[in-house]
């Protein structure tokens, strides 16, 4: 058996999974880009006749075979299907930008842990303003592409939290997406349910699992008063608390995401 | 109002939280040692008279002020309680070291998730055999004072997993301990529950949350099958799923004292 025997596509080992936008069916042909064809030659070491996947959440995942490979371009034949596409949890992780290393690991957790979309929102207290998107958007792509997902998450250009909030609930995207505010005052705020509970009561009262759902991650510094009322007072807000520890904020984005995935995403 | 006023402990100012092995109590003196001293004198810029706080899991977090700051010392004089000791969640991590950025992300992150002991263990995939204990120790303490824990979690010298698991339940400190197995198996062993119900169902078995625990994170390349073999065999192990996707080890061991705390810890 060859490492591509396309006798039972999905056993076949492959160098490396990758995401790619183009349609995926058999006998069609993709070309790599700059980046991906010097990893792929000068990295993995492989060459022409060697196994890969490419996958997108729209066509699965392929097995696929390179077909040529040189300085700054590689084509790959696409042959058979190893993956159907499947349906992914929608879930967004809204996110007060944070520095450089610790957003780094934040979009390849985010990317690990099934979100679908990243939305960077700037705040009262937020202490970084630039957001290098495309960076983002490579690391989750990166991460998407070791931990077996079909899809890859969206990275947006980062929003004021206060536009983000003026439109919640009336765009197609944000209609019926319950927001869930991991709340930092719970820290010292008892009131507050446990972020687990508070949304697996949302998700019951909605009538079950699934659904559209986003995570709010506030910055360091918190929230400032004024935001604080207007998200307690925003129709559906899910409020809970991540514990008695204050948390950093990429350490609540994952807290938070793991409990959403675990009570209404796809770990069950 | 001084930044130190001692009528109310609890709500002075402090320039930092420090933790300290010494015995806290009004009227004591505190010596901190040489990098502490450089860190509140050259970063944090302070003199004679300025306040900071001490804590310690026995004594809780004390108001103390500092007496004397030179080149490589500093006494501090502890003035008042701010907070007394409370029961920490009694959690381990156990873990097969990770490279280094990772694992020093871990400790701070199994810190601010309330861990009370991380142990690294050697499993026959471990790539990583050499830990610097100490290292990992200073991040468990910074991430401590800045988490406003009381405790500091403890850090031990790597462990055969074997040797760790001959003795599991006959030790006075693993005696009772349920260990958590966080199988990245079940990315493709759709038999397994979720993490966070079966965690769930062993506290409800043993009547009710709290108790002792330790979560086992597996090295990036999974278990031997003769070490799932032995570690499925183990009385009283809770296995259980963290979804379809395949997660990093310092994902999964973050995602897993999440549920954990969510479920049987002091999250609830």
């Amino acid at each position: 058996m060859t490492a591509a025997d396309s006798s039972n596509p999905a056993a076949a080992r492959v160098a490396t999974r990758l995401h790619v936008d183009e349609p995926l069916a058999a006998g069609g042909t993709v070309g790599l880009d700059r980046d991906r064809a010097h990893y792929l030659r000068s990295v993995l070491r492989l060459s022409s006749g060697d196994a890969v996947a490419l996958f997108n959440a729209r066509d699965g995942e392929w097995l696929a075979r390179l077909e040529g490979l040189g300085k700054g371009w590689a084509s790959v034949a696409v042959e058979a299907q190893r993956r159907p596409p499947v349906a992914e949890p929608d879930l967004w992780l809204v996110f007060a930008p944070i520095k450089r290393a610790r957003i780094d690991f934040l979009a390849e957790k985010a990317s690990e842990l099934g979100c679908s979309l990243l939305q960077p929102v700037l705040t009262r207290f937020t202490m970084v303003e630039r957001v290098n998107v495309e960076r983002l958007a490579a690391n989750a792509r990166e991460a998407a592409e070791q931990c077996e997902r079909l899809s890859v998450p969206a990275v947006r250009e980062p929003l004021a939290l206060e536009r983000l909030l003026d439109g919640w609930g009336e765009s197609d995207e944000t209609r019926g997406r319950r927001l869930v505010m991991a709340d930092e005052g719970g820290a010292h705020d008892r009131s507050l349910p446990p972020l687990g509970d508070a949304v697996a009561a949302a998700a019951e009262e909605a009538g079950g699992a699934g659904g559209s759902w986003a995570l709010l991650i506030g910055p360091e510094g918190g929230f400032a008063p004024a935001e604080r009322e207007r998200l307690a007072a925003l129709p559906g807000i899910v409020r809970g608390t991540l514990g008695p520890r204050l948390l950093r904020a990429d350490t609540a984005a994952v807290a938070g995401l793991a409990l959403l995935q675990a009570r209404v995403g796809d770990w069950r």
